[in-house]
């Protein structure tokens, strides 16, 4: 792939600094901020995401804060999930939908104040849709990203390794809970979260001029469990199911088709948008859904940078929308968004290059046994 | 820099084979979309722009499409600029706003029908900000992003070589007006218009299967003028003094600040976004402007990635929003959005990895006589 080119446009996370002095060797723009995803062995850095910890470079996972009076009626409007009983430190993984019913990004909403709400947002820009809301609703409400830069660190270690930092009550935290925290005055909040399924938190840090100083705070501090720079990890999310939003939906999709579904409250007030059209797909049912695709073959072939036609008999059932190698089942797998009437065991094949690589459909996540 | 990760949320525009082919070395996100920046020889690139003829692969930028019997007035509410008198074939520039007034994108908007407009969009979500006030405002229009891919055409030679493709009728179109064309039955529509003061053309292919094939009939007519290919140059339009939105823009930014406010009619009707805030503010008078910056020295220096701060007497008046080596000046310049008390004439500083560098602020376009 070629270079990025260093424009302005593309905005440095407060942590660049610290992962161009690790080594950091690729980079992918995410809400036009510069996020690592790679530091040179791929291999190792999966492994050590599965079987001890890793820190990572999220902050291009921006918080967009709506602040105000209004600002809990603004996220309600938002969100087709209930947000009634959320309280202050806990947080709620939410399909924010058009008014079509169709997902433009799946946050993470945090409660921090009954007047105050950040959604920690996936790769879309959830602050202009927010200010249009806010503004032709005339609500009283301030959206606003502030200065706030998630840490990841992750992994079956990341607790020991968090709690020898801030203390046992981060073992406490139930999961997208957050609490305030502090170290060397550096301002910061910690939730059990993160882009993985292999456990972990994200630190959230609110002074931008403060990044490698907490960057090496953690490398520190990890040294004992042998943390080293990893970065969300496209096998490992595929292997565990998660949705990359920008990746694997198009301009259509729905939650009902990615397995979002249970993140849905059809009960929300009527005034929520895009809650009518979810009604009405949820009664009529979806036309997609998502499913497993494990493809033939044992060489690793690379991270394709667009999706493949997924066909049966010949006939276009749907797309491959990522695939990536699979240390765990030592295949080339991905996720197919393919027509309902799909079904798990299905035989299909990928069309690629001009060439069909035989696959079959299983469920998400992947186990070993389904290779 | 980093190498950019192959992710399915980055699009591949339908020219990306044939630049790829071409030799790309160099790109940038735009609108999720992979854009050539550079193939190797930055200074030859530049010159071929500026003496002979170029051609790029823009098809970042996307068009969003408004249809409907509400186009023409969603079109209008989102553009604080008249569009009243635009005719079918007119392109408009127009600096689209929130209702706070500050600059969203700066598109050119294209009048393709009475009931359909397109707007070729700089790197934000023009899309997503259309439909929810669409939405909102209960408004009879579709807002789709059509498989619509500008190919640009750009520097003094462009002229003949477009001519020489589809006839001498290209000769006659004004400034941002448009027309039908085809070729080999691949439908396109022809503007002059592209992101140079060079002079040229867009080409907007309306078939991304014949991505190639435009690509390929466009280098073989250019070849008596030496056509290669280009990209938009930083160093021209710095130079040129043309904005790059998301580049030389902050959170805050009106058009006023960066003499946009030329394309701003403060008479538009009241339901235009952003139109009452603009009011105030060109009552009040911008507390910013944008002027031209010239630096000390004789040695290039690398893009930046960021902002430096602009100081005077010690103190920050604003900030060097892009920086370039201008190989008509010989000189490192770049934009200054500085306070409205920063004159042209006046002598500053930009402050740049710890270093001082002695500056002047001049107009913009740039002037050779202004080193």
């Amino acid at each position: 792939m070629a270079e990025i080119f260093p424009h302005t446009s593309l905005r440095r996370s407060p942590y660049y600094d610290a992962t161009i002095a690790e080594g950091v060797s690729v980079m992918h723009p995410y809400n036009r901020m510069l996020m690592p995803l790679g530091y040179g062995d791929r291999e190792e850095e999966y492994w050590r995401l599965i079987d001890g910890v890793s820190m990572w470079d999220v902050g291009g996972e921006r918080q967009i804060q709506l602040k105000g009076p209004d600002a809990a009626r603004l996220a309600q409007i938002l969100s087709p999930r209930d947000l009634s009983r959320c309280v202050e430190g806990q947080g709620k993984y939410v399909a924010l939908c058009d008014h079509a019913g169709t997902i433009i990004n799946d946050p993470i909403i945090l409660k921090i104040a009954d007047d105050c709400f950040w959604f920690s947002i996936a790769d879309s820009d959830v602050g202009l849709w927010s200010r249009c809301v806010a503004a032709e609703r005339g609500l009283d409400v301030e959206v606003t990203e502030p200065d706030v830069s998630p840490l990841a660190v992750q992994g079956p270690m990341a607790e020991d390794v968090v709690a020898s930092i801030f203390g046992d009550w981060v073992r406490e935290l139930r999961y997208f809970w957050f609490g305030d925290a502090e170290i060397n005055g550096i301002p910061l909040k910690v939730a059990r979260s993160g882009w993985s399924k292999q456990g972990g938190f994200e630190i959230y840090l609110m002074d931008g001029t403060r990044g490698s100083e907490l960057w090496n705070i953690v490398k520190e501090a990890g040294q004992p469990w042998g943390i080293a720079p990893g970065y969300p990890t496209p096998s490992e999310r595929i292997e565990s199911g998660l949705l990359s939003w920008a990746g694997d939906c198009d301009a259509k999709t729905n939650p009902f088709e990615v397995r979002l579904g249970r993140f849905v409250d059809l009960d929300v007030p009527d005034d929520v948008i895009g809650i009518a059209a979810l009604r009405q797909i949820a009664a009529e049912g979806a036309k997609r859904h998502q499913l497993g695709v494990v493809m033939d073959g044992e060489e690793p072939m690379a991270n394709s940078g667009h999706w493949f036609d997924i066909v049966s008999d010949g006939k276009k059932v749907g797309d491959l929308t990522n695939n990536t190698w699979s240390y765990k089942l030592r295949r080339n797998i991905g996720f197919g968004l393919v027509s309902s009437d799909c079904q798990i065991g299905d035989q299909v094949a990928v069309l690629r290059d001009g060439e069909s690589i035989p696959a079959k459909l299983v469920q998400i996540p992947f186990r070993e046994q389904d290779r």
